[in-house]
């Protein structure tokens, strides 16, 4: 027995969807249903792929609206890092299901999630049915003497996933950024990474301040030291990518990793810089978008996001065809960086996919990416399907409630909600 | 018979909100309802003012995702010019009337529109019960000799407005901009608005084009020359104000003038600068927010483009506090521009207010208006009420679907729609 979506279209002519197994069994015009199959009207919808958001930290949707508009460091020193270090796991898993369910409801299919306790975060993706790929964060302090803290780090963190691991869940080492973690320990990680077959992912060039203190630090500039720590490789994620050079893109890109701009987490914290995509795609990057945290968002709905990344593109190269909508979309989707990990609609992958409503006029006279873009919210998301599960229907996510009950009362243990 | 809120909060305590003959009559902790009145449940929401947005062209809906990511005079002049000519009055009543029901459930109560046949505007704003400053668009191609077309289509905008006109409309002159109408009549359009006493919208300094067309034509730059023709007053509303230099933010502040932002516009038609607010707000200007038409926007949700307001000011001056929520929001809410026309959330003002839902963990842990700010988009809204007169409860606006067929209709007529 399957799922059966019937009255949709598909790239604007009518088509049926099967899924059975978690796959696409058939999809198109001839596509029709077994006798035993679950039956989902899609009247008014597009089948369109779920989005990938390349760069969150889920569980701080705990810290949503705490202590905005301020500096990166302050804001991280002296409101983020002290209420982390009293975190416990239920804290986590319940951000975190908070999260999944915002990204649910919004069009999200799969995440980056680099975040403390993430056997707790692995267990909520799965209890919520999405994807993710998890990652400890591993710290030194700059510290090479301490490499041992995150050796130890890095093995209980995938200890941890592993032991609450499923289907949707994968694997990935998280070391912050180059101003909280020594050249020596990088390199472990990348050879761990290397070791394991797994995903790195890292903050990179976030901030001016960044390039400055790396290039006092170590004479290299964050890009070039990763390269020389040997991090760099088609498993590497670097979030923010901002402040990079000529030289940096070359070094991305003759290395196949993958960077993934936060346009609105950049815009938030005043980075001075937008991502500068023309010029990435110049080197054949790979590219990605992400919300990063709902502490610095303070949204996980990438339906919104897609539209500030394709603005500040168009902004930015004084050019209104820059960050055009079907190159937009295709980066939201996660189609321009295969690290990501988004799954083709096409018959035989897995069925992560979205009904989205175009019987509303917001969307416009033209063609749907550019509606997606510009017009809609996440509230354009009718249904979302993930490894062939469907995890929201017209709107309504499955036991909302008690998440969001159960994220207000760790909220109110942490001491952030009254 | 009034109406009252129940169960709701202000300022984050409990209160109650009674009106009566389209007035606030009570609001507060001590608030009670009368026996007769029709109650509300406000539990789990926050009475707010409503949103004003200070530009658009309501009727340009029926454009939405018309020839998108293109340059600002090649989209006029080769695509949206030609399907406006020909426009009639039911594509401007139904096209407005969509654009109506897109801002009543997004949370704007008022908005100041400059569009063909403002008879049809007037008339679609009173059905809709929104609020709305009508404007004949201006024209004539910057040859003072044709005068005379100035002068007929502003008296017979005006005769159109007024016999369509209701207590929710106002009339204004909407002259289109210093490239398209010559300082002759600039300067008739001033003084007729002087004459007249109401208010007169002009887009302005929107282009570096415009500047140096200005300068090369007029030996001025565009609001030099708004000056010099007696146009600045404090019933001067100037969309856009993006390319001004320090001497017109003065000649503006010495006026009154009132300059409204666009940031979602001018991002998407890639104007190259982003509008100053720390500038305007040392030189005391009064300034607004507007989506502009939905033709270069695409949406004419204000709590998204609050956002981009917001991230665009700290962005602008890489300081994460510029564009801080409280001032972002207040703008929003038209509260720093009088002429506007935003109404108090206050015992004997008009009852212009909204109900947004708080019961959400998506606006997050601090401040209200924050949340609104970074968290939110138009879904936020529970109920929008204008005049006392309940518009939108649940999300849902009275006549919607009827409004979305006629809007179609008037799409596919016009060839826009398949």
């Amino acid at each position: 027995m399957g799922i059966f979506v019937e009255g949709a279209t598909l790239d604007g002519g009518p088509a049926g969807l099967r899924i059975e197994h978690g796959l696409i069994a058939a999809l198109g015009p001839d596509a029709v249903p077994e006798a035993a199959d679950e039956r989902i009207d899609g009247a008014g919808t597009a089948i369109v792929p779920g989005l990938v958001n390349g760069h969150t930290h889920a569980a701080m949707t705990l810290f949503r609206g705490y202590a905005d508009d301020l500096p990166l460091m302050e804001w991280l020193q002296k409101h983020i890092w002290p209420v982390e270090a009293r975190l416990d796991d239920d804290d986590v898993y319940w951000g975190t299901r908070l999260a999944c369910a915002e990204m649910i409801r919004t069009g999200t299919v799969r995440f980056w999630d680099m975040y403390w306790r993430p056997g707790a975060v692995a267990r909520a993706v799965t209890d919520a049915g999405v994807r993710a790929t998890i990652g400890p964060p591993l710290l030194d302090g700059g510290d090479p003497a301490r490499i041992d803290e995150v050796r130890r780090a890095a093995g209980e963190g995938l200890a941890e996933i592993e032991a609450n691991a499923s289907p949707l869940t994968a694997p990935s080492l998280a070391p912050h950024a180059v101003y909280t973690v020594s050249p020596d320990s990088l390199a472990w990680i990348a050879a761990e990474s290397e070791r394991l077959g797994i995903p790195v992912q890292i903050h990179a060039s976030e901030t001016e301040q960044e390039v400055d203190d790396c290039l006092a630090a170590h004479g290299l500039r964050p890009v070039e030291l990763l390269d020389r720590v040997g991090l760099l490789s088609p498993r590497a994620l670097l979030a923010h990518a901002v402040w990079i050079d000529e030289n940096e893109r070359e070094l991305i890109a003759s290395s196949g990793a993958t960077v993934v701009s936060n346009p609105v987490a950049n815009m938030k914290l005043a980075v001075g810089r937008i991502f500068d995509l023309g010029a990435a795609r110049e080197h054949g990057l790979p590219v990605g978008l992400g919300t990063d945290g709902a502490g610095s968002n303070n949204s996980l709905d990438l339906f919104s996001d897609v539209k500030h990344f394709a603005l500040g593109q168009k902004h930015l190269a004084r050019d209104p065809a820059a960050g055009a909508a079907p190159q937009a979309m295709a980066i939201a989707r996660g189609e321009l960086a295969p690290l990501l990990g988004a799954t083709p609609l096409e018959v035989g992958a897995p069925a992560d996919l979205l009904l989205v409503r175009t019987d509303r006029h917001e969307l416009g006279v033209g063609a749907l990416d550019a509606g997606l873009v510009y017009a809609a919210s996440g509230g354009v998301v009718d249904t979302t399907i993930v490894a062939g599960r469907v995890l929201m229907r017209g709107g309504v996510v499955d036991g909302e409630d008690e998440i969001l009950e159960r994220a207000r009362e760790r909220g109110r243990r942490l001491g952030l909600l009254g």
